[in-house]
């Protein structure tokens, strides 16, 4: 048996995320049905990110098993051909024995997207969330530096989703402004359930002067969901990439 | 009576184009009905550019007559309010009498964008072509360089669709690639039905090598559009603006 690692990008639009679900129309079931198609094997495919329900990625990374003897640069081709015009593969290659792009994972990059306007962009209505508030992003840089670093991200984690442990490491942190179009990118070794679009919330919430200066260390000191910002929706948050 | 004059954005993949049609869901309805909604009263709505279906807008122009007194400053976000979320009124503004969005416009500019690629990019997907044959710009850049100037398109134009005259004035038209991604930036003051997506699918044709160089000067003279390349598909098509 061989091992492929697959990157994927989709637009998550119309999928309830990448986990496979009883009734779901999820990524991961559309990547196995174009395996079982092309290949007339069924192969568990892992995803590194169970991204959820309308999120979307650039770059997100999967593997699966594989017997058969086909080159791996012919398998993106292959599966593309069968795979929903929203779903595609970007590479395919062969990845050494005991390879997990779960647990393999060295670090994982995220893209919160926010159109800053009054008014609705039809082409963005997709990929942002539009905030009418006018938003300081220097504000926002410099309380986001609080998050940078080894720290218990309790706060920033969805209240229902408890994990073993919430202590987590962000590398960086990066906030641009361009036009009315502002991006939150964040890279980190792993990231609670939520924890991205929760941290966008709470930016939000600070950018718009609704939380005081200084209100992010106070709420990651406080280990309490409640003092955090809302939850950001899920079409503004791209997968980038995720690196081994 | 005031005149009112809207600049409209919209993701066309949903609609049957602007123009009213007997079973169709199209701009030019939903903008003639977010205005019965809101001043309750029923306005005919004109815009600029008959956008086919599945074209895309950044700036349609449009006109109605209206005899309410609200503040034109006011009229975007109350349509924007009852308006689906891929069409966006970004300005509504008062011009003088007689103001007419269609036979006013002085300058027309749409973009044609391609995806030069042989892997689908889920983002682009409803906004582009994909070409996957080596596209070479700088020779469909000197090609195109023949339409510039006031000349007979017939060549360019929907066989079904004869105009009285299809004699049009291209101002300029500029071909630019930046990484996979190549767009058709054409501006003129008028374009005969099809002809941006007739002109783009021949320089798609010249530039993969399919017809060769020289192709351009033939085709226009001819004023055959057999001779011309294929109609590029309405996805990749934008009306990025109107100039009055």
């Amino acid at each position: 048996m061989r091992t492929i690692k697959l990157t994927i990008a989709y637009d998550g639009t119309n999928y309830r995320g990448w986990q496979l679900q009883e009734n779901g129309n999820t990524i991961q079931e559309e990547i196995e049905k174009a395996l079982f198609k092309v290949f007339k094997k069924r192969s568990r495919v892992n995803g590194a990110s169970r991204t959820d329900s309308g999120v979307h990625a650039e770059a997100q990374a999967a593997h699966f098993r594989f017997s058969s003897a086909i080159p791996s640069g012919n398998v993106a081709a292959a599966l593309n051909s069968v795979l929903p015009e929203d779903i595609a593969v970007i590479k395919a290659e062969e990845v050494p024995d005991g390879f997990n792009s779960r647990f393999d994972a060295r670090l994982k990059k995220y893209r919160y997207q926010i159109l800053n306007s009054r008014t609705r962009d039809p082409f963005l209505e997709r990929y942002s969330w539009r905030v009418p508030y006018n938003l300081n992003p220097s504000l926002m840089r410099k309380e986001a530096l609080v998050l940078k670093g080894r720290h218990d991200f309790r706060s920033f984690q969805a209240k229902d989703k408890r994990e073993r442990s919430s202590v987590r490491t962000i590398k960086n942190i990066v906030i641009k402004k361009t036009g009315l179009y502002l991006t939150i990118n964040i890279e980190g070794d792993g990231f609670l359930y939520n924890m991205v679009r929760n941290i966008a919330g709470t930016l939000v919430d600070i950018g718009r002067g609704y939380l005081p200066p200084g209100s992010m260390r106070k709420i990651l000191d406080s280990r309490d969901r409640r003092k955090a910002g809302p939850t950001a929706p899920a079409k503004g948050l791209f997968l980038v990439g995720v690196e081994y």
